[in-house]
Formats: structure tokens, sequence, C-alpha cells
């Protein structure tokens, strides 16, 4: 039986990938990765040229879900569809004795797509998991400025969530961290208001990408932005 | 001028390193890490071997502050002076031309100690900064399930604060991570169970380290863990 790896890549720069996961990719027979139709697809980006000439890619294209509603249970059963394919995918390759890397952004565990294929995976097959830099990481620390200081209270809030959600995570948290942030900066901007925090608020795009931008999210226009953007406001606490 | 290096070294597999911080290590002439007095210091054990052999290293002892109470205003002055002290050597050896590597645990800035002389250095003489795999990321990564799902929110908490506070904490998220919880376990069993979710929170000792254990926090008897110890209740958001 041969193992699947999820590789934690990192938030971006190649550079910032771990020891094993860089030996584990260059060792690699199978390279599996999540991409949408017809784009080359971060995690893959990543790793351009470190991929094995001998290995065989092994692309998992999500299906376009657009026109179905996100809350429209027909969205769910198309991408567990596709999840349980990919799966299935991978599952024949290990149990044909071949390991199997797949490629991930940042953190497996941390929000990830491969966590989809973990859960089905994992006791039928032998899976491993390599941890990563979390975008988040990247973006705190391309605003030079550390991000928990003594006992700060970090909250991690997917920027997707309804308003009073976020006041709720604002409320209760000195260090802030937004994701998931594509088309909700003007909520983002109004709860941050609303909370005396937009002033403190860095909106930091592509980090640890060639394009990174770092920039006061109260300067920042309009209600979009980047995929790879974060938001951070820094905590305040103990410092002697 | 030099540049002071602040190596995020990971949770605490030398494995897990970046690339860039392995080789800023293999190439550094001047190594600096905090320790106890007496004590190896786990940065430095992560690097045991890997220090090239005509560098010099700098251990910077924490003062012995054990016996003055931590909202002593004593207490902040004496690390306060420690933490200058430290500076003002690493600044000048950066101005004397020399670069200087900084070794942290984990990322340096989440909740290290390295931020202390970043604060002070940084302005003064080039700083950079490489982020590192969390303890956190290596401990949720050792419980074998993702932490964060779709729209969860993660709240990350000292164990250190109040009982109140982490009850706020708790309540305003899907996923929880504790930290620095060596002394609180009991605090932390309470405020839990009354959450509910003490049935669902794992204890991981020395995550990435040899030692490594993961155990259902309800079965851990007693108040005491490794200072190496996180707890980790993972969120149960959307999975398709």
């Amino acid at each position: 039986m041969g193992t699947i790896h999820g590789l934690g890549l990192g938030p971006g720069d190649p550079d910032l990938m771990s020891l094993r996961a860089a030996r584990l990719l260059g060792q690699a027979r199978h390279v599996a990765y999540f991409r949408k139709a017809g784009r080359e697809g971060q995690a893959r980006r990543i790793v351009e040229g470190l991929i094995p000439g001998e290995a065989a890619e092994i692309p998992m294209e999500y299906p376009v879900t657009t026109e179905i509603p996100f809350d429209d249970p027909q969205y769910n059963k198309v991408l567990s569809a596709f999840y349980a394919d990919c799966s299935a995918r991978l599952r024949a390759l290990a149990e044909a004795g071949e390991d199997v890397v797949v490629l991930c952004e940042g953190d497996p565990f941390f929000y990830g797509s491969f966590m989809h294929l973990y859960t089905r995976l994992h006791g039928a097959v032998r899976v491993e998991v390599v941890p990563g830099i979390t975008g988040m990481s990247a973006a705190w620390t391309a605003t030079g400025q550390p991000v928990t200081w003594g006992d700060d209270v970090l909250s991690v809030l997917p920027a997707t969530l309804p308003e009073e959600a976020l006041a709720r995570g604002i409320a209760g948290a000195d260090a802030l961290v937004f994701m998931k942030i594509t088309a909700h900066l003007n909520k983002l901007r109004r709860v941050l208001e609303a909370a005396g925090r937009l002033e403190d608020a860095w909106l930091v795009q592509n980090a640890a990408m060639p394009e990174q931008a770092v920039l006061p999210l109260r300067n920042f226009p309009g209600n979009k932005t980047p995929y790879f953007s974060i938001v951070v406001v820094h905590g305040q606490g103990r410092r002697p």
C-alpha cells in the first residue's frame, strides 16, 4: 500500500516550504492538486519547476458551481461527488502501491480543500499530513508588526460570516485575522469601524508572493480584493 | 550594516524548518537564542548539529524572575532591561557589518520572545523575519483531524487568562486553541465543561517532537502539563 501525503506548501514563496515538504516533492511520482478549470492553480504555481520530470501530474478540477447558489443543497451535492471522485482516484493509486503527493497551499488542516479528501481516505489508506506555514503568518509578517503579545486572544474570522457573527468575534479578541475576504470589504470596514478597530486594520494582498502589497484597510477603495487577501489587526498586549 | 534575521524554526522537528530558515542558518556567523540559565533552550535544541562550526553562539539567558510575582512592576522592569541589553548586543554586531541569526521556536511574530528584540531593533538596523510553522499547526496535525472547516471561527486563547475571559472567547468561536497551559489544566477543564466542549478537547504535548503525545483532555489527570502543550478543540463547519 502506498501513502498519500498532504503537503503543506506554505503561503506562496517556495522558499517557505518545509524541508520535509521539499524532500517529499522531490521524490514524488504522482503529484495531485486542485485547480479551477483552465487555471494553473496556486498550489501548482508554488512548485513550478520543482516537480520531478518523470512524475505524473493529477490536476483535480473543481466542477463549475458558480451558477449554483452557495447555500443550495445542490452545491454541496456537486462538490461532494467531486471530492468522492478525487478520493477514489488517489485511493486506487495508493492501493496499487504508489505514493501520492497532494499539494496544499498554507497548512492542509487549516481551511484547506485537502481536508475533504482526508476525511474520505483516512482509515482506508495511509495518509500523512505535513503542516505548513499559514497564509496568515505570512500576512502578519508582511505588516512588519508582531500579531500577538503576552495574553492576547487571537480570533480568525472568515469574512463570509454575517455581520453579527463578525461583531461577536471581534468583541472577544485582541488580535484579529480575517480570511476569505474577496468581496466582503465593505462589510468588514463597517464592523471594524463599529468596533473602533478600523484604524488599526491592515489589508495584506498576496502575502509571500511577488505581488505582495500591504495597505491600511481604511485607504483601500471598493468591495473587492484578490483571492489571497487577509486583513490583520494586531494585538496590543503586554510588552516589557 | 549587517542584518538581523528572526528565524522561525517551526514547532520542533528540524525537518519542519523552511528552506529559507535552513539556508540562513547554514550560512550564519552569529547565532543568538533565548534560554533559561543552565538549560539548553528549545530553539537551540531544534538546530542541534545544524549550526556551522565556525559560527559564534550568543545565548541570551533570561534573568531569574520566578521570585518576582508576574504582575509586579518590578517583573516588567527586569525583563525590559534584559531585552534592552540583548538588543544592544545584537545591534552592535549589525552596526559592525555582521549578520546575526536569532533562533525562534514556531513563528517569530506569534507570541514569541523575539518580538521584544524586534521592537527595539527595527528602525535602527535592518531586521528580517522568516515566518515559521506554528506549534498550534503541529498540534492539530498531531490530532489527525482538520481544525477549521468552511466558515469556522478559530479562537486562540492563552490559558493564563481569567476564567471569564476564556469563557467569552470560547462562546464566540467554533474551533479553539489554548496556549500557555502549563499549570492551568483544572481551570481549562472547568471552562470547557461549562461550555459543553470538554468532550471534544485534545491535549497535545510536545507536538512535532520525539516525545509527542495526544490525549483526550478529560482523561488527563492533574493541573500540570509540559511547557510545550496545546489544547485543541476542532471546528465542525461545512464539509461537502
